[in-house]
This record gives C-alpha cells, structure tokens and sequence, in this order.
C-alpha cells in the first residue's frame, strides 16, 4: 500500500499539473493518422512495469495526440468540463468499483442516484412526478425512451426535427421504427403546420423536441409540440442533452415551457454541468412504461422486492457504474449559486463573442445565440470559410467546429469549459480575423 | 490549485485507507430500502461546500450502504476487482475528458483503444483477423453484434442456450428479433441435436454460444456450435464477458477451441482482468458489417476520411469515454505473468474450495468448476439453503449468491479478487458449515 500511495501522489501531482497547465498544450491534437499508434509497442510486455512508466508514456507519447477537451479554448461541438470534485468523485468511484445494477448490489448507488437526479431536476425547475435515472449518453437515453414509446405503439413512427440529433438516426434504425424528419422554420425549430401535417399522415409512436439543436442550439417550440403530440397519442421525448442544464438559470426557462407535459426528457450534465463524461440523466412521467419496455423479471418476482428500485429495469444496460457519485460532489461543491454563475458567465462570453462578429464588417452571425453556442460565418465562399477554421484549428490555440447551414458552411465557437475566460474568447475572435 | 492538490491528497489518502480497510467493512450493505435516502438532504445546497464535505459524508452516509464489489471476500455474481493501475488510470481519464467518438476528437484515445484492445487479443491468443473495441457492458457489445446479425437478416431470429445472459431477451426485444432457448445437457451445455434441430426449423440470424454461463460458468461447445451456425448461414456471436480474461492462461484454451469461427466475441476485462467498470470488449472478424449496420455517415463521406476510424461507427452510443487507459495501465503494471497468476491463484482457490465440499458430507458440487465459480449445495430442502446464504450473507463477513438449477436452489462462490487469499475462502467454507 506504500506503493500505491507513491503512485496515487504522482497521479495527483499529474492531474494537478495538467489542469495547471492544459492551457499551453495545442487543443487540437496535431497528429497524423496512425503516428500514436507507431509509437506504442505492437505486443503487451509479459512483465509488470511500474505505475510511473504509465505516466511517463501518457506524457510523452499520448499527450501529443490528445485534442484536449478540458481546455478552456475548446470551442467545438459542445464544450465540457471535468471539474475538480467531479474528477476526484470518478477516482473514489473507480474505487469502490460497485455495480448499481440492482438496489441490493449497492444499495447506496441506486439511493444516491435518485436523490442526486433529484436534486437536479429541483435545479431546472422540473415537475415533481419526474422519475429519473443516469445513462451513459444521450445516445443511450433516447433509445430507451424511444423503446419506451414503442412498447405503446409497436408499429408507429418517430417525427423529430431536421436539426435532431444523430442518435435519433442510430435509435430509429436500432428499434426498426420509421423515422420522419420534420422541416423547420428560419429559426431551425420544427415547424408546426409540417409536424401537424406529419401526424395526420402517419401512425406517430413518438415526437421527440429538441431544445437546443446540434447545430445551432435552436429550440423547438415545446408547448405547441406537446399539445399536437397529445393529441396524437403519441409519446413526447424532449432532447435537452445540452441546453437542460441551463435551466438552473430561472431566464432560459422559457425554453422549457411545456415540459411538463414531456413523456421523458434527457439532460446531460456531462455537457454543461460540470459533470466528467459519461453522465446522462433520463427523466420520465412515466416510469412504469420504461420498466415494462426493459424489465426482464417476471411480475410475481417485481412483486416481491418490497418497494425496492433496481434501475437495470429502465434501460438496455444491466451492468451499472456509480455515475451518481461524480454528479453528487459536483452538485455539492458548487451548489445552486455557482452552477447558475457558471451558465449565466459561458452566455455571457457567447454573447458577447456574437456581438464582435456582428459589429465587424464582412463577418455575420447566422443563428440566435439562445445559450452558449454562436453560428457564424465570414462572407465569401465555403472553401474560404473552411480554411479559415483549418488555419485556427492549425494553430493549436484554440480548437472551433463547424456545420452546415441552408447548404453554407458556418463555424460554430461553443463555450461551456468551467476555465474559459474573456481573454479566451478574445484570443479565438483575433485568431479567426488574422486567418 | 493549492485547494485540488489538499483536496486530491485527501482522496488519494481515502482511497488507500478504503483499499486498506475494506477488508473490516461488510460486504454486503446491511440497511434498509429507503435508509440511505431518509440520510441525505432532499434538495441540493444553494452555496458550495468544501470537498472535504462530500468525503465525511462518503464515509458517515454512504458506506454502509454499499455493498463491496472491491473486498476479498465479495464472492458473489461474478467476483470483480478495481486494481490500483485501473483506479489511478480513471482519475486521469476523468481530468483528459475526452471524448473519443471521432478519431480527430482524441486520436490517442482511439489509437490507444485499438492497440490496448489488440494487446488482449495477444493475450487470449485470438487470431489476427479480430478487430476489436470498447463498450461499455457485455450488454452494449452483445446488443452491437445482435445488431450486426439482424444487418445481414433482418427477419432472422437469434438461438441460444436456456443459460445463456438475460442481456439477450433484453437485445432481443430491443431489436424485435425472435428468441429462442436451447435446451442444454446435464453439463448444463447447449444441445447439438436441439440446436440443430432449431436451425432447421427455422430462419435463424445469429447464434449465440456462452463460454462461462452465469448460473455454473459452463462451456457451450463452440466448434461445433460454429460448424451448425455455419451451415445455416447464421452469425455465430460468443459471449465469453466473464470467461474469455481466463484465456490468459494457455491450460484454459480448451474452451475457446472453435473461436476463430466466431462472428463476433465479448471479453469484459471489468470481470476478471483487474480493470474497474465499465470496460466490455467486442472483437469481430467482420467489423465491416458492424459499420454497415451502426454508420450513420454517408457512403461518400466516410471514404473521404483517409484510413481512420471513428469508433462511434461501430457501437449504438455516440460519445465515448476514454475507457483503453485504464485497460493499458492494468496490462502494463500486471504483465501477461502477473495477469495469469492472478487468474490461476482464483482458479486454485475455487477448485480448493471445491474439494472441501466434496469432502465433507451432508454437501455436494452440483456443477464441474472449470474457472473460478463453485456450485454447490448443502443436502435438504431449498428453504434450508435459502437460509444458510441468507445467515451467511448477514454476518457481512462474505457475500456469495445463489442460482436454481433443475429447479433446486443452489449456492455459488465465484473467486475474482485480486485481494482474496485462501484464509478468505477458509472462512467462508467455516461460515457456511457453521449456518
């Protein structure tokens, strides 16, 4: 145990010097395909080697090659924080090594999950009948409220945006469902006389609404989306994955009206709420569909188990991490006030990132800012927008993504990494006029 | 950062003292439903709270209700162990937080993942064809390579053994696929007649052959469940999650005689290879199909992306937690030595444990013990054995479980610990004899 205190020091001094320090790394990896892989040994050695050798490599032949996500200059797809408590809860978790896949197999697992899910649905303001649970991504959690959806209508069709998110593609073809894309207005949000026009044609399982799109962060118009869904019997998903957690601020709350009437919803608080990745939460009015669409127990036996949750029964996944853990301390170490800063300091910078784009000639901001993410492009062709993204990403300094809008291409500068700064986002507006 | 680094030496210095005193702790929790809850706070804190808030109430709140997964005399289910290596290599992957869907968006993490995956495909001495990757549980992969069967035929059903995981009724439903269970023989081993007769009968899309079962750790005959599944056209899936780390050692290669025949294969090192959960591995000799079924990119562009490979393409979930570290620190700081003496020391255990109860009367084996799990029994009615293992289980010394068979209840003790000696399985030989 000596050694493993040796070992457990150098990590943390590792861990404590790569937060120090992330900033002066590249963001982007700057790597070619294959260079890692040429680097490490062909075959595993026969002979154990000391934990400092791990770190030793880590250094000097994975670093180069990582594209840093918990840096503050991470501007691409969403960015994410691993923030202190949460890294220090994944190690205490990686400890414990418990399996939550029934209440009995740790029982404070499944307990701590309900509550720390709890508190966070208390945070965005969400109805009290709302069950949630942790996933690992919202991948994983639209395909079990979509499961759900089927189990009341095995023959029905899933409606969601253009804008929707890919694992709404991957869940369809998963669950053999048909999936119609529904076109959207000038905003991006799902336009409504389609969707109607949609639901009268089809036999709808589920709508699912999207509040804050991959692309843009639009945000579907929920009540209008869950009254047409109502009356179509058909299930309600809300993706949220990303902008849920800015309902912890009561001014984005506009973007959850009607959520109450959601079927489920998923929010990630592994995208902005501090979270280390993997933590997605699903949240549902209607629990007892997901256990009937995942339970492989027969009832008599459910019966028997005297009021106890054993949540293997509302997804596709039997075996459990203690994911609760992470989201418990991070909750806990922030608490309600510095979550909101947070949010409100990350849209405050985006805002402000948007406004520059916008007073500057020859540039233009192409979406609404409703959050974090701002869409936006420099007039000319796609091939020079393009290479102005490859020309920042090159640099190292700061790492933005892209998309395509109306058939342009459009850069896109997230931001959501707890250390981000004024000067970060300054830094990345100069680079993107000198490219 | 002077507040991480007091902060991190005060969970490393958790972590140590819990690796040292685990041991002194029940291993099953000893509360009740609801009790853990009725502890915690019902709303979150609106002000933070200091790190070293979340440890005291780890410690006052949370423990005694886990149950311990990572103490040496935890020898239920199938036995586990979060190593040191795999401990420290989750802290650091909790603070890289990458995501490693895309090769560009960590191209270590991907690069890694496919050497590290390689490295146990040396170690299982599996043919040079399999390509492999990470999920997360034997769920997720077998779930992935059900898929991948439907792919080919899309109205086939799936066979497997009466023992086979409950995860296939779960990918069975998820995937709308027909299930059917085959008979097995008094070794508890799939029927060749009855699964011969099965593929005759029927359109059958996969086949599934389990190398270590759940209730008894018994061995379907893979040869010549691939020769049948062959001659059907059908896709030949093992599930070897638990069983497949043994391969480690050559005197247990037995079991895989067969396995370059497999379609696709699942190993869980968070089993029985000293790496923490979630780290589930699925090779394929057809990874092609796997990308057919799962890749949402067009044709055109996925050609476009020079020779790397985006994992996401090959597994239901899109983001991917950086899993491969902590399975190459555990293959470095072991060894192929170390690994194998582990496996074969848990492997001496049970047979030793084994050879008790076969020696002394009044009590029976009821399985052949090919790993490291025993099945057994004390002579008597259900009732009674019920009630050994539940005074047993209550003494919180050691936890083991139970399985029926023939519709008998039996008990079972599965060695997987790193920790566990030979006085641990003494003792819980003394407790079951004493109960």
């Amino acid at each position: 145990m000596s050694d493993f205190r040796d070992d457990a020091a150098a990590a943390s001094e590792w861990v404590a010097q790569y937060l120090e320090g992330v900033r002066e790394l590249p963001v982007l990896a700057q790597v070619e395909p294959g260079q890692i892989r040429a680097a490490l040994p062909d075959s595993p050695p026969d002979r154990p080697e000391p934990f400092s050798a791990v770190l030793d490599d880590l250094d000097r032949i994975l670093l180069p090659g990582i594209t840093h996500w918990n840096h503050p200059r991470f501007f691409a797809y969403f960015a994410i924080s691993g923030s202190e408590p949460g890294i220090l809860a994944e190690y205490l978790t990686a400890a414990l090594n418990v399996n939550a896949m029934l209440w009995r197999t740790s029982p404070a697992a499944t307990e701590l999950e309900e509550v720390a899910v709890d508190w966070v649905r208390q945070l965005l303001d969400l109805p009290e009948g709302f069950h949630g649970h942790i996933e690992d991504t919202a991948s994983t959690s639209t395909l079990a409220a979509l499961t759900a959806a089927r189990h009341l209508r095995p023959d029905g069709s899933i409606l969601c945006s253009e804008h929707a998110h890919s694992s709404m593609d991957k869940s369809a073809r998963l669950l053999g469902m048909p999936l119609r894309k529904i076109a959207t207005d000038g905003g991006r949000r799902m336009r409504m006389d389609s969707l109607a026009e949609a639901l009268r044609d089809g036999k709808p399982a589920a709508v699912v609404a999207t509040v804050g799109t991959t692309s843009t962060s639009a945000v579907d118009p929920l009540a209008e989306i869950a009254a047409l869904a109502a009356e179509a019997g058909a299930w309600l998903h809300v993706d949220a994955a990303y902008a849920g957690s800015a309902m912890v601020c009561e001014e984005n709350r506009w973007a959850f009206t009607g959520v109450e009437r959601a079927d489920s919803l998923v929010v990630n608080p592994h995208k902005w709420l501090l979270t280390p990745i993997d933590c997605s939460l699903l949240y549902t009015r209607r629990s007892e569909v997901l256990r009937e669409a995942f339970s492989i127990a027969p009832v008599y036996l459910r019966a028997s188990e005297e009021g106890v949750t054993n949540l293997t029964d509302y997804g596709p996944a039997l075996g459990r991490r203690f994911r609760a853990l992470k989201l418990w301390a991070v909750i806990r170490c922030y608490g309600r006030d510095g979550l909101q800063s947070v949010i409100r300091e990350h849209q405050r910078l985006a805002r402000l990132f948007a406004s520059w784009v916008e007073e500057t000639p020859g540039w233009e901001v192409v979406a609404p800012v409703p959050f974090s993410l701002v869409c936006f492009r420099r007039e000319g062709s796609d091939e020079e927008n393009e290479a102005i993204l490859e020309r920042v990403n090159g640099t190292g300094e700061v790492f933005l993504s892209n998309t395509v809008l109306d058939g342009r291409y459009v850069l896109r500068l997230a931001v959501g990494n707890h250390g981000t700064t004024e000067d970060d986002v300054r830094r990345a507006w100069e680079l993107l006029q000198e490219a």
